[in-house]
C-alpha cells in the first residue's frame, strides 16, 4: 500500500468528520492502494490545533495554511475551512501539485468555482468536493435504480432540506462556530449550506437543471455578532424556495430552511417517473422508498399488490453495505464520508475521477448563483449548466 | 328486489352500526336480491327505543324480545344485546324460523354456542356472526394473498388487540354501558371482547388453532357498580396473553388488553411465511403491509429491491373498494359492517353461507374457552377446534 | 324539524357523495333544525337520472336544470355538474331564491366567481362551496391548534396534492367522465381540481396568499376524445408548481399533479411556526402530526422529549368524532361531506354562514387565476386576495 | 492517560465490532483515564489472525487463548469466541487477574454462568458482558424516561427479536461461521442469541422476570454440516415464544425467531404503563416512540393533543449523542459498542461497575434456562432471578 499524507485544514465539525474517514477507510475498504496518513492538521489557533492533533493522531500541526500547502511531505490538501477561504487555498494547493479535497459548497460563487476548476485541471491533480450525501447507501441505491431504468421517463423531482437550529433570535452570528450566518464568510445562507446538497443530488439523479425561479427570506433580520458583541444585520438567507426545469423535461420543487420547527436534518428527495417513484429522507437514512409501477395490461392481477416499498438498505447487496457490519445493521452519518473517500481513492487508482469533482461541483455552483439571481430579480433564470453524461 | 324485514334487538353501539349497514347496503351494493327494511327495534326502555326508531327510521318498537321473535312481519332477528342474552334469543329466533345475525362473541361459552349452532342448523335458517373485521378491505386482501399462495409455508402468526379505555380506576362497572366489565353479563373480559376478533381472523387466515397456553390478569380489582353504587370485585380479565399452535405447524402469539396506554384500537396481525409476510393494524385500516420474498437464485439482481410494501387498499382492484368512492379515497369503521351484510345477503341468495356462520364462530368460542381454562390451570390446553377447509 | 327539499343537479361522483351526506346528516347530527329531503335529481339522461333516483331515494327526476331551479317545492339547489355550468346555474338558482351549494372549484375564473357572489348576496340566500377537506377531522383539528396559538409565528407552509390516474397516455379525454381533461369544460386541469383544495385549506389555516409565481406543464400533449374519437390536443395542465407569499410574512410551496406515480390522493399540508409544526396527509386521514416546541429555558429538561406527535384523530374530544362511532374508530372520505353539510345547516340555523361561502371561495378563485397568469408570464403575480378575519 | 492493553480473543464479527470500539473510544470520549491499546489478537488460524492484526492494528498475534491469558502485557481479556468457550476462558482470565469482557450470552447455561461470576468476584476484576443494545441512545433514553417516572405503574412489556437469515433450508450448519446453528457450540439457538438481548433490556427497563412459560420450535430439522458435509439433525431452536410475569406485577410477551420473513434485525420493545408508553425498534434505531398520558381532569383541554411522539434521538440532550456529530445526525450499529466500552471504562475509573456485569448477566442466563425448561415441560417455570435494584 502507498501511504498518502493528508494535510487537513480546519479542525471544526468537518475536520472531525474527514479525519474519521481517513482513519476508518483502510480497515473497512482494505483493498485500496492508497493508505491515508494523518500527517498534519492546520488551524489558526495553535493550542486548539495541537489538542485536535493529539485527539485524532495527526503527526504535526500548522497554523498557516500557506505553509501547509508548501510542505513536501503532504500529498493531499483537504479544505474544511469556511467557504470564503476555499478558492484561495484550493488554487494554491493545486499549483503546488497537491490532490485537493474541498468541503461543499465549492466556492462563494461561480467565478471562484471556475477559477478553482481551472487550477486543478491545469495542475492535473485529483480533486473532489465532499458532497457526502451521495454516498449514503440509500441515495446510492436510488441512483442505481435510476440507472437500471426502474423510474422511467421522469416527471417530477422534489427536494427539501429543512432544519430548525437558527430559529432562536438570541442565537448570535459570526465567529468560529456561527460563520454560516455571515454572508462575507459563507457566501450565502441555506443556499450554499443546504440547497447545494439538494442540487448536487438532484442533478446526479435527474440530470441538469436548466432554469429556476426562486425566493429567499431572512426572518430574523439582526443578531448580535459573536465576536464584536454588536447587533448587526443578518446578511444570509434563512430560507429558499425554488421551482426548477430539468433538461429532461421534468419539473422540480426545492426548499431549504433553518426555520422549519421540528425538522432536524430533513434532507428529502422524491422522484416520480412513468415506471416508478423513489423517496429518501436523511432523518431515516436506512430507508429508500420505492414505488414500482407494473403495467396492468402486461401483468394482469398484480395491481392489488402495488404499494410503496420501504427498502431497509442494510443488505450486502446494497451499495457499500458489505463493507460494514452484518445484514440488518445500520450505519451512521459519518460513514458517508468514509464511503466517499473510498470512492475517491479508488477513482484515482483506476484513473476514473470520483464524482463530484470540482468540474461537476461547478455546475451546482451555477445553479446556486442562478437561484440567488432569481430571488433578486423575481424572474426565471437560466442556469447555464452543461453537465456531461455521468 | 325482495324486502327483508329486520328486527333489531339492542339500540346501543352495535344497534347503530348494524342499522347503518341495513340503510346503506342497498345503495352501495345495488345488485342484491334482498332489500333490508327497518321493521322493528327492540329495547327494554320504551322511550329510548322510540327515540332510536325515530332517528334511524324503524317502523315499530318492541320492548320484549320474545314478542319481536314471534312477529310474523319480521324476517331477520339481529342480536345486538349483551353476551349473556345471545343464546336464548338466537335459539328462540331460530325456532321461530327467523334468519339470525348475532354480535360477537357468539356466546358466553362453548356449551351455549353449541346449542345455538344446533338450533340454527335444525331450523335451517341463514345465520352469521358479526366478526366485521374480516371485511375491512385490507384484511380481506390479506386473505386473498394467502389464498393466492403468496405467503407460502407459514411459520409465525402474531396478533394484538390493545386498548386503554378502562385504565382509569374511577371508571365504574356494570349497567347498560359498562356491562363489558361484568362477567355475569359479558362472560369474560378482553377474551370475549377483543381476543375473539383476533382468533376469528387468525383462523380465517391461518387455519385451526389446536392448542394454547395463556395467562390473564385483572389489574384494577374492584370498581363501583354503575347501578348499585357499591364497590364490587371486578370479575373480568383486563388482559390476556397466549401462545398458540396452529394445525399447519406454525406458532402464534396473541395479546389483548384494555391497559395498553396509547393504544386505542390496536388490532394488529402479522403472518410470516416462507414466501412472504403480511401485516395489518386497525388503527391504520387503509393499509396492508406485504413483504414479498423473491428467491435470489431465481431472480438474480432483485434482492436490492426487497422491502415491506405499504399497500394503500383504496383501488378498485381491492376487495369491496369498487363499491364505495373513487380510487385513493378511504372508508371508515362502519363500512366493514355494510360489507359483511352484503356478503351475508349474497351468500343467502347464492345458497352459500357467508362466513363466519354460527358453526364457524363456535370454533372461535372453543379457543376462547381453552384460553380461559389454560389461564386457570397454567398448562397447555387442547382447543378441540375442527375447522373444515374454508 | 323543518324539511329542506334538496334539488341535486348532477348524478356523477359528486352527486353520490352529496346525496349520501343528505341521507346521513339527520341521523348522525340529530339536533339540527333542518332535515334534508331528497326531492329531485336532475341529469340530462333521463334513464340514468331515474336509476339514480331509485338508488338514492330521490322523489322526482328532472332533465333540465332550468326547470329544477324554478320548482317551488325545491329549497336548495346543489350543483354537482362540470365546472363550466356552475355560474349559470348558481346565478339562476340565487335569483329564484334558492339556497345554493356548489361543488368546487366555484367557477371557471374570477369574473364568473364575482358574478356568482354578487348573485347570492343580492338574493340573500345561504350558500356554500363544497371544499370538503376542511371537514376532515384532522384538518379541522389543525385549524383548532392554529387558533389556540400552538403554532406561533408562521414561517413556512407547504402543500402537495398528488395523484397518478391520468398518466396512461391511452386514457381518452372529454365526455361525461373525463371532462376534467378538457379546458372548455373544466376551466383548467389540476389548478382547479386539486390546487384549489390546497389553496382553500392553506388560506383557512394560514391566511391570505398575496403573491405567487408558478409553472404548469402538460406532459401528454394529445389524447383521443371520448365522444368524437378524434385525437385532439390536451388543453389542461397536468401539473402545477407554485411559490407563494402569505400576508402574514410566511412563504409557501404548492404542487399539484396527476403524474406522480404511486401517489393516489396525496393531499398533504405542513405548517411550520415558531412554536410548533403541523402535518397532514389525506392518504392517512386519521392522523394529524404535531411537533410542539417547548422553550428550553422555560421548561428545562424537557428537550429530550421533543418529537413529532402522531395524533390519532379518533377521540370524542376531536372535531366531529363524537358524532360517529366509539373512540379509536376511524371514518372515511364521505364523512367530510356530511360534516360540512352539518356545519352549513347549523350555520343557517344560527345566522352565521358556514365557510367557505361563495365570497370566501372567490378568494381561492383569485389565487387560481393568478397562478395561471403567472405560469403564462413567468413572473410573480399579485393575487388581490382580501380575506376578512375568519 | 493510562494505557490499557487489550487481548482480544476471536476475529469474527464480534472481533471487528469490539476492535472498532477500542479504536474509537479515546477520540470520541476524550476525558477517560484509560486508553485502550490493541496489544494482541488471538485466533486459532495464525494466518487469518495475522491478517486481522494488520487490518486493525494489533501489535501481536496469539493462536492459543491460554497463552494470551498468561501474558503479563495484557490487561484485559475480551472474549469474542463461540459460546461454548466463554466459561473456560473467562475463569482462567479472572484467575490471571485480567479484566474480563465477554460477548453475550454470558454462558451455555446457569451453572457455567455462576462459576464465571464466582471467578470474577473472587478475583475482584472489572467485568462486563457486551449486551450492547442498552447503549443504543434511544434505548438508554427509554431507561431514563422510566427512571424519571414517566411510564408509571407498568402493565405490559412486549419484545420481539425477529430475523430471517436462516430460513433457506440449503444453508449449512456448523463451522466457523455457522456455529450458531449447533447446540454443542451455541448452547441454544435464538434463546441465547436473540432472546437474551430482549431479556437483558427488559429486566433493565422493567425489573426481574419471576416466571415464564415458553414454546420453541425447529422448522428445518436437518442441515448439511459445513465441515463434515454430512446431513445432520439441527439441534438448536429456530424460534421461541414466551409469556412472562415480572416482579412488579406486569405481564410480558417475548418472541425471537430467525424465520420471520422480511424482518432483518427487528429487535423491538414496548412498555405500557399507567402514565405513558414507550416503543423501540432496532431497525429504526434513531427513534424512541413515547406516548405521554395527561390526566384529563388535571390538564383540561389537552386530550386533543395526545399521540405517540416519535423522538428523533439525535439531540445533544440525548444519551451519548453529544459525543458524536451535530444534532440531527444519526449514528450506526457499532456505536453501541463504543458507548458501552466508554461506560465500562468510566465505571472502573469511578469504582462503579458498568452494567451488565457478570452478576447481572447471570440473571438473564437464569431466565434463558427457565425458558428452555418450560419449553421442555410445557409448564410455567420460576426463574429464580434475584436482581438488586439498579
Amino acid at each position: 500500500m502507498v501511504p498518502l499524507n493528508i494535510g487537513m485544514i480546519g479542525y471544526g465539525f468537518m475536520g472531525r468528520a474527514h479525519s474519521n474517514a481517513y482513519r476508518q477507510v483502510p480497515t473497512f475498504f482494505p483493498g485500496l492502494r492508497y493508505r491515508p496518513v494523518l500527517k498534519a492538521i492546520c488551524g489558526r489557533d495553535a493550542e486548539r490545533a495541537r489538542a485536535f492533533a493529539d485527539l485524532w493522531g495527526y503527526e504535526t500541526v500548522e497554523t498557516d495554511w500557506r505553509r501547509m500547502v508548501e510542505r513536501p511531505d503532504v500529498d493531499v490538501i483537504d479544505i474544511g475551512t469556511p467557504n470564503s477561504t476555499h478558492a484561495e487555498i484550493a488554487i494554491a494547493a493545486a499549483r503546488a501539485g497537491k490532490w485537493v479535497l474541498c468541503e461543499k459548497p465549492l466556492a462563494m460563487n461561480r467565478a471562484e468555482a471556475e477559477a478553482m476548476v481551472e487550477a486543478v485541471e491545469a495542475a492535473g491533480v485529483p480533486n473532489m468536493v465532499w458532497f457526502n450525501y451521495r454516498r449514503v447507501p440509500a441515495v446510492s441505491l436510488a441512483h442505481q435504480l435510476v440507472r437500471e431504468g426502474r423510474v422511467g421517463r421522469p416527471y417530477h423531482y422534489r427536494a427539501t432540506y429543512l432544519q430548525d437550529w437558527t430559529m432562536n433570535a438570541e442565537l448570535p452570528q459570526g465567529g468560529q462556530t456561527l460563520w454560516r450566518l455571515e454572508a462575507a464568510v459563507a457566501g450565502s445562507g441555506v443556499v450554499g449550506d443546504l440547497l447545494s446538497h439538494s442540487i448536487d443530488t438532484a442533478m446526479w439523479l435527474n440530470g441538469p437543471i436548466v432554469a429556476v425561479t426562486a425566493v429567499t427570506e431572512t426572518f430574523v433580520r439582526q443578531r448580535r455578532h459573536q465576536q464584536t458583541g454588536e447587533i448587526e444585520p443578518v446578511t444570509v438567507d434563512d430560507t429558499v424556495m425554488m421551482l426548477a426545469r430539468f433538461a429532461n423535461g421534468s419539473l422540480g420543487t426545492f426548499e431549504s430552511s433553518r426555520y422549519a420547527r421540528g425538522r432536524k436534518n430533513f434532507n428529502t428527495l422524491e422522484l416520480n417517473g412513468a415506471d416508478g417513484s423513489l423517496r429518501f429522507d436523511l432523518e431515516d437514512p436506512q430507508y429508500l422508498e420505492f414505488f414500482e409501477y407494473r403495467d396492468p395490461s402486461g401483468r394482469k392481477g398484480e395491481d392489488h399488490l402495488a404499494g410503496w416499498r420501504r427498502i431497509h438498505v442494510s443488505a450486502h447487496e446494497h451499495p457499500y453495505m458489505n463493507r460494514w457490519w452484518v445484514p440488518g445493521t445500520t450505519i451512521g452519518y459519518e460513514h458517508s464520508f468514509t464511503n466517499a473517500l473510498a470512492d475517491f481513492l479508488e477513482g484515482v487508482e483506476k484513473g476514473k475521477p470520483a464524482q463530484p469533482d470540482f468540474r461537476t461541483a461547478l455546475e451546482t455552483q451555477k445553479v446556486c448563483d442562478a437561484v440567488l439571481a432569481s430571488a433578486a430579480s423575481g424572474r426565471w433564470q437560466e442556469t447555464g449548466v452543461e453537465l456531461p453524461e455521468r
